[in-house]
């Protein structure tokens, strides 16, 4: 296995940090590997916005699930999918262009997600642990406020990084699903009852949990996080920031 | 600068492949890679189609847009955001879930897209180039049909590999804009008409090209891309996924 494939392998999200800061030049490793990433038409269709205001963090940590851990960490950064500004570059020329769609904000999410991605790795080869916070789709109205954010962006992952504290570096990365859930051949394959079964039973064995009760489970888990106030409110939340693209 | 820097700063697209298979244990290492991606929850809201009916990769090509290239790529893998998946597991079980909304979809376009990426990384280190193809998004009736996707799913991002023809070695890497186009502090910063200007014309200096008419350039690149045909397909397309998810 080379190096890179160790790496991707080792990785897991890391939400305790040292009490120490990333030196500026790690932090311009991290970015210029967002930069090196692949862009639809080299458009680069994303802006990172570097929250390096401890005051600015604690509100986000509060807007994101209130989840203190976001404020601790040393650095923060939100990825923005971004139409605003190649829609502003064909204004300024006179093009005379139609609003951004659906489409296109699509687009600009997958160029974001792949730059923060290629940030993860990167970070990770640096000893630089990192967390997706998918809350930043939360509270539409207050993030955009507090970022300034123009109508044709979408704040689609906010990453936040710093050096792991040593129970981070002891826990053990959770085991994933089996391939054969994940991948199929053609078409997609849609599991049936017993697959459903099969696919949580065969993860929580690999997990030591064999005899955890999968009906009381999968319930519970639909309570904390599916239909949780969160995840209602990210619902609401994104569906605004979509509806600038209608 | 270690060797996942160097690998991510290496990788560009690759569009020409020699007539080489992948074998199967790289593309094992590969499809591993995206296994061990983050993921929100650890639920893992993507699917992994394996293109290899070369009938199918042909009608892919054209329904992306006709690009003959995507047929001649020894590996193709559609990355389905998938909501599907948990929604069934909660239904077997019992759980009485809504329906999926825009944040799940959201979330689980990022959880694909992360697990996109990390195949790209992968693959670039394993010698293998790669290219996405965001038409993947356009004509959702046909790619509906093709691939037997069922509701709550969406085709966010399609990835062709292969091995590099020689040509495509040599291919200069597209010059990236500026950081400080790109990255801002602590609130979004909207370019003024000036900072467009130098932001592109920084960009065709580097690439060699100081005297290209910037007015002239963006009008030609938002008709040929942006006002095109298959910009307004993509855009009607993703909102037909999206409806499902209102």
């Amino acid at each position: 296995m080379n190096e890179v494939l160790k790496q991707i392998k080792n990785r897991k999200s890391v939400r305790v940090y040292e009490d120490r800061k990333i030196p500026d030049e790690i932090k311009q490793e991290i970015l210029n590997a967002a930069f090196q990433a692949p862009s639809a038409g080299c458009m680069m269709l994303y802006s990172i916005i570097d929250i390096t205001d401890e005051e600015l963090k604690e509100k986000l940590s509060m807007t994101c699930d209130n989840q203190p851990f976001i404020a601790k960490a040393p650095m923060v950064f939100v990825f923005i999918a971004d139409y605003q500004r190649w829609y502003d570059s064909f204004s300024y020329e006179n093009c005379n262009p139609r609003k951004p769609g659906e489409g296109d904000i699509l687009l600009a999410c997958v160029d974001a997600v792949v730059a923060a991605q290629n940030t993860v790795v990167a970070a990770e080869s640096l000893g630089v642990g990192s967390c997706y916070i998918g809350d930043i789709l939360e509270n539409c109205e207050i993030v955009r406020e507090l970022l300034e954010l123009p109508d044709y962006v979408l704040p689609i992952a906010m990453v936040v990084y710093g050096y792991p504290a040593e129970s981070q570096k002891k826990r053990k990365k959770p085991i994933r699903f089996e391939k054969e859930y994940i991948v199929s051949e053609n078409k997609y394959h849609r599991l049936n009852k017993e697959e459903h079964k099969k696919m949580h039973y065969t993860r929580n064995k690999k997990s030591g949990l064999e005899d955890k009760d999968i009906n009381n489970y999968i319930n519970k888990f639909c309570n904390r996080k599916y239909m949780s106030k969160f995840a209602l409110e990210m619902n609401r939340s994104a569906a605004e920031y979509l509806k600038k693209f209608r």
